[in-house]
């Protein structure tokens, strides 16, 4: 039998895993700098707690978990009618009772409603954890894919995204992503151009159809927009809404008068005003992205209901890498009302792509291991030995080579790896107590003994 | 809906993360300085892959994912037969193809087997993942659950053994649990009994008997052996090997006389001295834990073939906290022989029940957050906002208080949070460009400016 994957799945090998952990490392440094703290939630949930919260589409990509010992006769007939509802699309307790986690929001807002006497609000967490969803893969996407999500729920505060915008920017600054632009808007402002076209019924509409601008540019949406019902002269002043332009200051202007008649609207143009603001405090010079109001922003079909940002960098042709935003009663789906939240999320994989693309991974990350013992001969083996435990008490990560093989099978092994040093001790060596090294990239050679080599690898 | 969890899951709150992680992090700081390397793969797998791996009772517990798109009309009749299958307790891919990973040495095969001509071997790899198992849940088993190997394949060399026995004691030793004790046998030495008693077609039965005398004792282990089948002269000589005293020495040359009939055990036995005694040179004064050669040690049903090891606490009362040995062929199953591996395996829900028990978690992992501005006078933000950010670009985690709330209110979510530092700004202090600190815990007060606060918070 020749072993396979699942479709849309992914083995990690070590060099990979490195350079994912560095990617999570920086991110979740940047979150503690401000105050987030971890939680982890199962990877499968009730069943009922997922169902209906991702809209239809979502419904039908879950993975559901086949219940066990469906083969227990007391039980057949329940069975054998949740399968008749399962083969018309429907899901029923007795045949699957839990399901794998498809995103890290549901699974926390049901982690804070289970947990609100214990939580000290405003409760700040990131998580970071596979989600899986049944989509047909296929490049960049992917069955198996990490999600790293950071939320505060319990404070109304702006503060809040401004300080997430910052987590953006620190992140990306420590990740030396280059030209990453922070985009943001605000739901209101959307809401008040409906209430301005008095579409106020068609706002999903469009919602959705704005939020393709990138991939079918402003004809596309206005197309798509009377393909939704829209009139002639409400496509027109969604045209005109879209076509502002001008610096951040000027936009916001424009955009005041344009929708001066939406209480709605003005309230979000407020609030985008005063979260810039404190944002401005926040940041710093080192950050080199920008930041960019953008009105034709939107954000899908998502439940934000305020600020609303995403991050794309123009170095690499690639959709966004982050995103997220305000919505007011994210708890209120299990019962818990009026708390409002805000988070951001970071797409691991293409900010993966992304780094290899640009080829800005640091070199450091190739092997844990400093130095290898080659197996030469056997009367060494005592005083190799006590080389790896000697410098292995000093935090160096070494390696001996154990089983017989030629030279160069050593050496190949040594390069595959991309272990920096090679450590030989002949008959020579032995007798003097002395080490001879290579240095696997220059291919020098020196002799030394081990408290040299101890120094000279405690440096590096 | 109120929501639940399933049963046997867990969610982890930020303090248990933080413990959790300082395990985990501990044990990979371990084995990456003896070199192995991190591997992540899916959480499922094709079925095909897992069933039949892991015994009658382990494919019963395995997780099996419902495919998706069952209302497809045009494949009801296959489904229908699969259907059919499913509840005679048969899996069928045309109901279920994957399946949630059942432990983490056979997805380390399948990877091993799949990326064979691109790996350096020896292959050092270790994992950290959950698991699920859809077992009776109960006090300290859980259906999600980590675990944390480290195996290498493609190397006969019993300075892995020695090496692995390394990562145990060192792990333990920096995780500071008292009166460790690791077990090692080879089960060659109970090859070699099975051999003596003529009984080598019953070796599964006795050695499943001897694994349980922790739990049963000797006159357990008898009976049991009778039970299976074991004649009087048998199970009386297999007492007897069940007795042998002495220190190591002792015990190993009593041990060689008393199965001196066995070729294989001879060997076992002179595997195990070789193991101990390069262990004995990679070995460290600081590590108090004890090696204790035990004959009665057996590892239950698994596909151990050499040296086996098993690592218990006398602090508090509890299984194994962990395990493992050498493996002939585990690659085989895939297709790829003649590849010996040895592996051994942290149990991290037990380590964290043994550091909660001892109350050996260091007290530094409460919260990363060192100090929170309070929000008292609004006047003060632009001045906080400045001190936010410098203390953030020192790396010092600090927060401020969003929300408008009581002071009383503010101080209960530093301490619900473990918030060392709490900062007042009031009228007085912004005037004088100073800040009134208060540790929370020896509840001292003093007033200081911006650049000595940060001082004073670097050096924690």
């Amino acid at each position: 039998m020749k072993p396979t994957l699942p479709q849309g799945t992914r083995d990690f090998a070590p060099d990979v895993v490195y350079k994912r952990h560095y990617i999570l490392k920086i991110i979740q440094s940047v979150f503690e700098l401000y105050g987030y703290q971890p939680i982890e939630t199962p990877a499968f949930e009730n069943l009922q707690t997922l169902t209906g919260k991702y809209g239809e589409e979502g419904d039908r990509l879950i993975f559901k978990i086949l219940n066990n010992g469906l083969n227990e006769p007391k039980k057949e007939e329940k069975i054998r009618a949740a399968f008749e509802q399962a083969i018309k699309g429907k899901s029923d307790p007795d045949l699957t009772e839990r399901a794998l986690r498809y995103d890290l929001t549901i699974p926390f807002a049901r982690f804070v409603v289970m947990n609100q006497n214990d939580l000290a609000f405003p409760f700040r967490r990131y998580q970071m954890q596979p989600v899986w969803r049944a989509d047909r893969p296929q490049k960049g996407r992917y069955r198996e894919f990490w999600q790293c999500d950071a939320d505060v729920v319990g404070s109304n505060s702006l503060i809040n995204e401004a300080e997430l915008m910052a987590i953006y920017r620190e992140s990306f600054h420590l990740l030396n992503i280059p030209e990453i632009i922070l985009r943001v808007n605000n739901r209101k402002i959307l809401s008040g151009l409906a209430e301005c076209c008095g579409a106020v019924e068609l706002l999903t509409d469009i919602t959705v159809a704005i939020d393709k601008i990138d991939k079918i540019q402003l004809d596309g949406v206005i197309k798509e927009l009377g393909a939704r019902g829209l009139a002639d002269n409400q496509i027109e002043m969604i045209s005109n809404y879209l076509n502002i332009q001008g610096n951040t200051k000027e936009k916001i202007e424009k955009m005041k008068s344009f929708l001066s008649e939406s209480e709605t609207a003005q309230q979000g143009l407020e609030e985008l005003e005063e979260t810039l603001k404190y944002h401005e405090h926040l940041s710093n010079q080192e950050w080199e992205s920008e930041v960019e109001v953008d009105f034709t922003l939107a954000r899908g079909l998502n439940y934000y209901t305020g600020f609303i940002a995403e991050v794309v960098t123009k170095a690499v042709n690639m959709g966004s890498i982050g995103g997220g935003g305000r919505y007011d009663d994210l708890t209120g789906l299990f019962g818990l009302k009026n708390l409002s939240g805000v988070g951001i999320s970071f797409g691991i994989d293409r900010i993966y792509d992304v780094l290899s693309e640009l080829d800005i991974f640091p070199d450091t990350m190739q092997s844990n291991t400093k130095l290898i013992f080659l197996n030469l001969i056997p009367e060494s083996l005592k005083d190799i030995f006590g080389y790896l435990k000697l410098l292995r008490e000093n935090g160096i990560a070494v390696e001996y080579y154990m089983d017989k093989g030629k030279i160069d099978k050593q050496l190949k092994y040594a390069n595959k790896r991309n272990i920096p040093f090679v450590a030989f001790i002949g008959e020579e060596e032995l007798k003097n107590k002395t080490i001879k090294l290579k240095d696997m990239e220059s291919g020098e050679q020196e002799i030394l003994n081990i408290m040299a080599l101890k120094d000279l690898l405690i440096k590096m």
